[in-house]
């Protein structure tokens, strides 16, 4: 037990969902699976032809990782929704043939609820996957898978991020009868990543003082770069901007030299053999670069965070956002900040 | 003709391109509509029930645009590829009755030929939107619009990012058998804001010592937000991140107090209506906000440009950017920084 976890200290609460991770995973497994497969197998028959993902916030970068898989493992083209097309424009799209995903940790915000209403007038079939069974959007949408991360009290969402993961890579594989074998050994790596946290509280002291951040990665890491930038600026303020390797390249590489550090996750498969020339060139720049990744690009990195090695590609990200998370947690005490207090926070976000 | 445009000068070559886009405007309105309504006609006959939109960097968030004219001008689901899942992971998904749009300013890149190829092959009617008729990408595709804009030769893309949204919006009314009306008065308005450089010099002064920004807005304005933050770091590297005022408040709100001023743009329209409570939430926290909208926006904000009214909402977007390319240009040369030098920019980047 660190005195992150003791009553009253700051960050205790962010820090406790953080360290419950493994067992929320493992509480998938075990009874979250057989529901997940069962409602992917319903929606399975419906053939969809058409993906289309919503969420806002962490959900977001959840989604975008479901996006990956969808076109992936299942070979249909997906899309993120643009909520305010249809909540501010009023835009009724046919949706026949369309399922529609709303992911959402507390399945309350009432712009999800009205989106996810009007698509399934619109003909979609509707998913909802949330943290909470009888909140309005479960109810709106035909279709409910419960990432069962149980409450989550901090403002920084960190338990429900990896169980919406896990819980979309379920259905996903579900939805072609598959039981995600992949996922298995999860709960057990999560543990002993986690149990790592004196290796990221050295990295922490690395970006104390830093005035910003860039963030990259390719493929299924690139959710976990969104996930990570997002996380380090609602906790710390330190503005973290996430890029696509390739899109990196395009332009704003510019902010890099000598400026802005890197934190760069790089998968160990297709999506890290594509960031390759962007860390290259990184590299070849002189760029402060930390990697989230195996031992051998950490060992060509300034820094780094190596990961277990062997987990296929697709579930990678689960594992990868762990630290990303403790070290939002580390940089935001080591600046004087309450992790559990960010100044802005609501965790009910009431768009319309 | 200003300092800026001298040779020799700096950014006189992103000066003189942002001073050439009431001329390209006017050339697609007078040459390019005509063949943008064919080609969308042809397309309409085929009778596409999705859209998929592929592009990078600033044609990016052109192809956010035409995702949110697409929803809502012609009622079809659509979504931004991801590159990777095809061109790193082999992702072959069956593309019948997709319509696959790729936006490029150069149509060089490798990896958007190669997602353009793969996408015909799997079925999809493919439209490329280019600068350049001769290139792989154009001739990878079945169709093919010329946004007229010219040699770019300014590294930060400025007038193929108007020509690329005026092009999409004929494109999307021309799949309505419509002539695009709203867009006629575009070039006049255009050569009206940029004459008020003076007003853009006046607000750079505010941001000459920023060390970060947020950068704001929802619905047609949301891309304009992207691109702004994409102009500001790629030309000034100040870290501007842009967030959907939606996500805004689910997080990174925590960010703004004091901090970080903001930008917003606001458009005349239901997405200014659905921005208000960001607002009012960003004065009540007595944020620095500046506002690219309408005059009572303007006047309620800390600083502005007042944008001119009575234009349909959905071909804002191409007078909103304007005063923000300038502003971006003009911070970087009070930062002592050269526009048409930033330090990592290639013309055509060679992702794969």
């Amino acid at each position: 037990m660190t005195s992150d976890h003791q009553a009253g200290a700051p960050g205790r609460i962010m820090a406790a969902e953080i360290a419950e991770q493994p067992a929320v995973l493992r509480r998938i497994l075990e009874q979250g699976a057989e529901p997940i497969r069962a409602v992917a197998g319903q929606i399975a028959a419906r053939r969809p032809r058409f993906v289309l993902l919503t969420a806002r916030g962490t959900s977001d970068n959840a989604a975008l990782y479901a996006k990956y898989l969808v076109e992936v493992v299942l070979g249909k083209p997906a899309g993120l929704a643009s909520m305010s097309t249809t909540t501010a424009y009023g835009a009724r799209p046919d949706l026949t043939d369309v399922l529609v995903v709303t992911v959402s940790q507390s399945g309350g915000s009432p712009d999800l609820f009205a989106s996810t209403r009007a698509a399934r007038e619109a003909g979609a079939v509707t998913l909802a996957v949330t943290n909470n069974p009888a909140s309005p959007l479960a109810e709106a949408s035909e279709f409910h898978i419960d990432v069962l991360a149980g409450l989550e009290r901090a403002l920084p969402a960190t338990k429900t991020y990896t169980a919406e993961l896990l819980a979309l890579y379920l259905f996903v594989r579900g939805m072609r009868g598959e039981g995600g074998a992949a996922a298995r050994e999860l709960p057990e790596l999560a543990e002993a990543v986690l149990a790592r946290q004196g290796e990221v509280r050295a990295l922490a002291e690395r970006y104390r003082f830093a005035q910003r951040l860039v963030i990259t990665s390719r493929g299924y890491g690139y959710p976990t770069a969104r996930e990570a930038a997002l996380k380090l600026m609602e906790t710390t303020y330190i503005p973290a901007t996430p890029f696509s390797g390739a899109d990196l390249l395009h332009g704003p590489l510019a902010m890099v030299d000598n400026v802005s550090p890197v934190i760069a996750i790089v998968p160990d498969g297709k999506g890290g053999e594509a960031l390759q020339p962007v860390l290259d060139r990184l590299r070849g720049r002189g760029a402060d670069l930390m990697v989230v990744g195996q031992r051998e690009q950490v060992a060509a990195a300034s820094a780094g965070f190596v990961l277990p090695a062997g987990v296929p590609e697709e579930v990678q990200p689960v594992l990868e956002i762990l630290p990303l998370q403790q070290l939002a947690h580390e940089i935001t005490i080591a600046r004087g900040q309450d992790p559990d207090a960010p100044r802005a926070l609501a965790k009910v976000t009431e768009t319309h």
